[in-house]
Formats: C-alpha cells, structure tokens, sequence
C-alpha cells in the first residue's frame, strides 16, 4: 500500500510512527527517513534508542536534510538543502530496492518536493519501480500540501486538518508532545 | 495540553500511539485506554509485549468494551456496551485521578460519546477534574465525530480527513496497517 498524510494539522508523522508500531508488532521491518528534520533529538530517535537490539535492527530512523528551509535560524542556502535532499531520495531509492524493509517511511518528503528540494517525477518513478519489485512493501508519504500526483497513486490518503492550535493560544511548544 | 483527534479519515489512533511513542523516547508514562475495540490483538498491543519490562510498565494498554457497534458479528445487545463503556470510563476517571501518567489516551472515545454509551458532561468534568489536579499530563481523544465540545476544551484538535481510502477500490484490509 501507498499511504499519503498530508495537511496542516498535528497528527501526520506521529500517524506514520504509529502505523511503524503496529507493523513492528507484526513482526514487520521499518525505515523511516526523515527528509527535513532540525539537529535535535526526536522522542522517536529517543524511543528507538531504548528497545532491545534485536528490535532496533527492525526499526531504524534515518535523519536526513539540513533543517527546516528559509525559516529563522536556517544557516544553509538553498542549493545546500537541495543536495541534502537529493541525496535522501538516493537513499531512499536504495533502501526501498534492497527489499529489506517492509513499510518505508519517507517523512516529510511532500514538504521536501512542495519547496523544489527533489522533483516528484523522481520520487513517482521509485514509488512505480517498488511496486513492480515487491507489492508488498508499503511506502507511507508525510507532510503537507502533498502533490496531487502522489495522492493519485495513492491506495490511502487522509488529510490532518488543523481545528485548533495550541500557538493560536500563545503557549509555547511542550517537548514530549511537539517532537 | 488536551488535544483531539477526530474525522473519517485513517490515522487518528496511530497518531496518539506515534504520540505515546514520543512521550516514551522522553521518559514519560503512557496508558491507552481503548473504548471499542474487537476480541483480535492489535498491532500496538503485540508490540508492547516485544519491549522490556522496565519500558512496558511505563506503556500500558488497556483494552475494554464489547467490540463494534450494531455492525455484523456483534452479539451484544446496547445495554451491555453501555455497561462496558461505562466501566472503562470509571477506569479512566480512578487512572487520571492516581497521577500516575503522563499522558493518557482515550482511544475511541469519541465514538463511545457518539454512540450515547457514556455521557458527554461525565467525560468534561473528569477531564476538568485533571487539570485542577494535575496541568502536565496531557490526554488524548480519538475517534470519529467528536462533540463540539471535546473541540471547545481542547488546546489542540486536528481533524482526519478521508481522502482516499482502500475500501473504495475494493481492496482487502491488511493486517500490520488496518489493526
């Protein structure tokens, strides 16, 4: 399966992490590449970190990327985070091609080809070389305004639709729950 | 913080695991109280038997209530799904109260309230009760349909939408991503 989440809202890469758990559960083997990802410590990087060896092996999170793009603090030009992105998608291609994992995460990639990082005629084209690999692999895309050419390949697509916000109220981000 | 999950889109209860992920990479305790669940094991709970003791006392799983609703296969007349639903409402009352988590989510909840086998107003004062008691722990709401006024408490609610779902191509559901 092919699954896009997409959206302003909170929910879409917690949705994938959540969806890693239960394929864990089931034995499964997961990757998750993070496209655009900031130089801190994630809780799932953190979580990864505790299981037992023989469960990590099946469950490694790669961050890629130079940060978030042209917001404050953003130290990188653009050709910078380009090549960054460039090479993420050469690791996912290799990754998704070995048949070693059985749900792929690509986080944050919808962002990453939204801001001309990587071109989605690339990524469509290892999306269609998995599937005639092994269908039974499942690739789940993350981050908003996803292309509409990945929501039409898609199986399943769900849109994380902001209702409210806590910075709407002006209370500052609490770690556990934001990252 | 308090925050919803809620639409007719996939991805609401793993984005409160992917959540509960988070929070234990930070060292939190996590319980899930699930309202309406079937008799089978979830890819969650397969996956919490895999972790190490000392990490699974801090990730508890709760499941209750008699399985779906008025749907095929349920033997269960609505008084008794009333009656489960109440006591996982009890439960989730006594657990909030012990100051014991963290973060708690009410898996499905939404659903319960929708389907009138617990009483809006009895799961706001719990929730008011909390943060008289404890303002760090953060608690979760899922399901489709929440009542507005899950939305008007909450610091943070995103809705899941359906864009594209599977069933509409006719499509079996597979194991490791429906459950």
């Amino acid at each position: 399966m092919l699954i896009v989440f997409t959206g302003n809202g909170k929910g879409k890469t917690t949705a994938a992490i959540g969806q890693a758990i239960r394929a864990l559960g089931h034995n499964k083997r997961v990757l998750v590449i993070q496209f655009i990802k900031g130089p801190w410590k994630s809780g799932e990087h953190e979580f990864a970190e505790k299981i037992p060896v023989g469960l990590r092996k099946k469950f490694q999170i790669i961050k890629t990327g130079k940060g978030f793009v042209g917001i404050l603090g953003d130290k990188f030009p653009i050709s910078e985070h380009k090549k960054a992105a460039q090479s993420s998608l050469k690791l996912a291609e290799k990754e998704i091609k070995s048949g070693k994992w059985d749900l792929v995460i690509l986080d944050e990639i919808n962002v990453a080809v939204g801001l001309r990082l990587i071109n989605v005629g690339e990524v469509l084209k290892i999306l269609e070389n998995r599937q005639r690999k092994s269908a039974s692999m499942d690739v789940i895309l993350t981050g908003r305004d996803a292309p509409e050419s990945f929501i039409k390949v898609a199986d399943l697509a769900t849109e994380m639709k902001e209702i409210k916000h806590p910075f709407q109220k002006g209370k500052a981000a609490k770690a556990a729950v934001e990252f």
